[in-house]
């Protein structure tokens, strides 16, 4: 009976040789890093009206929400929020589960019927992905933001219900995908878009609404949009925002949402003063939009191949995992935690620092460990200056 | 492409015809309603100590983890109550998760290798079935608590690895599964039994530490149990205790781990202090046994059918879905809030109404909510006293 564990460990092992080991290493409250690998984006989950909402809730309501959404775990702090999200992102509804990877099992699952296809980008989140396999539906998966693949799938399932589902900004690389020319492909075909947002809301688009919004399509009758809370709103939680009939399907039949406790409306109260502050926080995406650009031209001067950032996410690369790894921990031993993503984190088999960038952080830090992660960079992890191409976005995702 | 959205009213309109709508209700800060709905069932969620510790750690760490546990997320918090978790249930380590049906998902999947063969309980959670299709790997669903079906199934693929799931306490009936004799079967054949001890965390066992503990199984190296942090816990999330190879494996392999936004520290730290209350609250348990008893006296003696409780989860049988809707709607008129059970949240094709005892209520709020519940009670729930048979698990189970 002991010769799983045995199996284990030697599966273990088998990782460790790869450089692929992970460990986990609890912060303290108030650590004095400077960090460039949270997704705090706005740096809204530390903002006093932000941790004040959540307070009050939690003394008023209690920790928990004692119970699923159906029961008892439904309180006006969950309605609230979600009221102030589809408002925001310009949908019929918005309704919150407890995390974002429930949400997005449930919004793949709800769009799938009967002969349904799925369309599914190569560079999708694990919980994308994890929806596809759970629907049981068919799934094509098109090479990453290539649209003319997308098209080509959806041709050759004439008169099949389709769904097409991606990331907005991708959550490694950062990059943003062809959400219009994806949804004109889709709406062609009598297909729906189904969206996760998750690294956009917040960061991009008219009032932070995210990419969805930014794309124009807001409130569209054939896209379906998903989110965590725990990104620029700093929470705690995911939401699937679209038409009122299919909010009320998952309402209805969504194993994830019905069988699930609540969020605790500590959180969903907390999130939803978030949200109102994220919607009127230009000033802060201006600076993050600056500050992209200047690790891009700080990164790039020192010779390492960076990706061309679309929101607030900035991939580095990195020689293999071990150094990495490497880089990483010189990197945090210096007072600055920087994103290292390797197989299977990674799309491809290349593992990358991610920077991930929070006006939370001051001016003067933010600027600083730029320098630390130029400073801690392998020989290896720089490129001959006289074989540099131009940075793009392909560069990494290819 | 509106069509999806005129098939998704057409199904909605056949589940108000079977009296399956649902809706959501949301309830106000400290609403005067008597709770035998949630699963609060110490009435930790708004003990002071819960959320003071709460509050505390709102302030120091902000309101999310702003990132995954192997990125930002994981805190002092964190590690603070894996250990005081895997110290009370008696296993090796524990891993916390966002939610229980992630932690669900994650551990399945992580006992599931090349030819494992899974024997599933019929009535299990939606999480433990939800993990059984996710993992890709065969699954045998067995009648309810029947172990010589489990004895059979495992006898019938020699060789296999294999897996016996079960929850311990049935979310819906509120039955105990038969654990040492599935355990004693699974050892015989070199099978491993995964638990769900969701419903029996802080409920049953020595100091509360749940089902598996109460029928001596802590720390067996082929045992893994699961539980949700959101009942008798008071908050939310999930946590997967067992040995240290098999945690480790799941930080470094599970995708429901590593993709996933960690739990709000806050939510960390009151469940932690939760734990503590609970493991001391010897006090609370008599008194839920009590209320148990009195429930079933109650009930019974007004004719109606009621399930012999192994923990505080006591079902109530419905004569249909429409009547048990009615029935939980005029209770809640009444100030007392029930769970309402309909297909698909019961295992069979019976409603009925779900009380969850909660020591957090006053004593007297719940003699008087069992009067309610009896006098709301639809005519047709009634048994006719001459033909009324000993109240057995097994009637509702059947």
């Amino acid at each position: 009976m002991a010769d799983w564990l045995a199996a284990l460990d030697r599966r273990a092992e088998l990782r460790a040789r790869a450089g692929l080991t992970r460990t986990l290493r609890p912060r303290a409250a108030g650590d004095a890093v400077v960090d460039l690998a949270g997704n705090d984006y706005l740096g809204l989950a530390t903002h006093p009206e932000v941790t004040a909402a959540a307070a009050r809730a939690l003394s008023g309501y209690g920790l928990g929400a004692t119970g699923s959404r159906l029961v008892r775990g439904s309180t006006d702090a969950h309605h609230a929020l979600e009221d102030t999200l589809a408002d925001w992102l310009g949908t019929d509804r918005a309704l919150v589960f407890s995390s974002g990877y429930l949400a997005n099992l449930a919004a793949v699952r709800g769009v799938v019927g009967p002969r349904t296809l799925l369309v599914s980008d190569a560079h999708n989140h694990a919980s994308l992905i994890d929806g596809c396999r759970i629907s049981g539906a068919e799934t094509v998966v098109t090479p990453h933001a290539d649209v003319d693949a997308v098209a080509a799938a959806l041709a050759a399932a004439p008169g099949r219900p389709a769904v097409v589902v991606t990331e907005s900004v991708f959550s490694v690389d950062g990059d943003l995908a062809p959400l219009a020319a994806l949804h004109a492909v889709a709406r062609r075909h009598g297909a729906l878009l189904l969206v996760d947002d998750a690294h956009a809301l917040g960061v991009t688009g008219p009032a932070g609404a995210g990419a969805v919004a930014a794309a124009g399509l807001s409130g569209e009758p054939d896209v379906v949009v998903t989110a965590t809370l725990s990104k620029a709103l700093g929470g705690a939680g995911g939401v699937v925002a679209g038409p009122a009939e299919f909010v009320r399907h998952l309402v209805e039949t969504g194993r994830t949402f019905i069988f699930d406790t609540a969020l605790p409306p500590a959180v969903a109260a907390g999130v939803a003063a978030a949200a109102r502050l994220a919607r009127a926080g230009d000033d802060l995406r201006a600076e993050l939009a600056d500050r992209a650009a200047l690790a891009v031209r700080r990164l790039d001067a020192a010779a390492l191949t960076v990706s061309a950032p679309d929101a607030a996410v900035v991939s580095v690369t990195a020689p293999s995992p071990e150094a990495a790894t490497a880089w990483a921990a010189d990197c945090r031993d210096r007072g600055v935690a920087v994103g290292c993503f390797r197989p299977p984190s990674t799309p491809d088999s290349r593992s990358r620092l991610r920077l991930t960038i929070s006006a939370g952080v001051a001016r003067a830090d933010y600027e600083r460990a730029l320098d630390v992660i130029v400073a801690c960079a392998p020989v290896s992890a720089r490129s001959e200056p006289g074989l540099r191409a131009p940075q793009s976005r392909t560069e990494v995702a290819l």
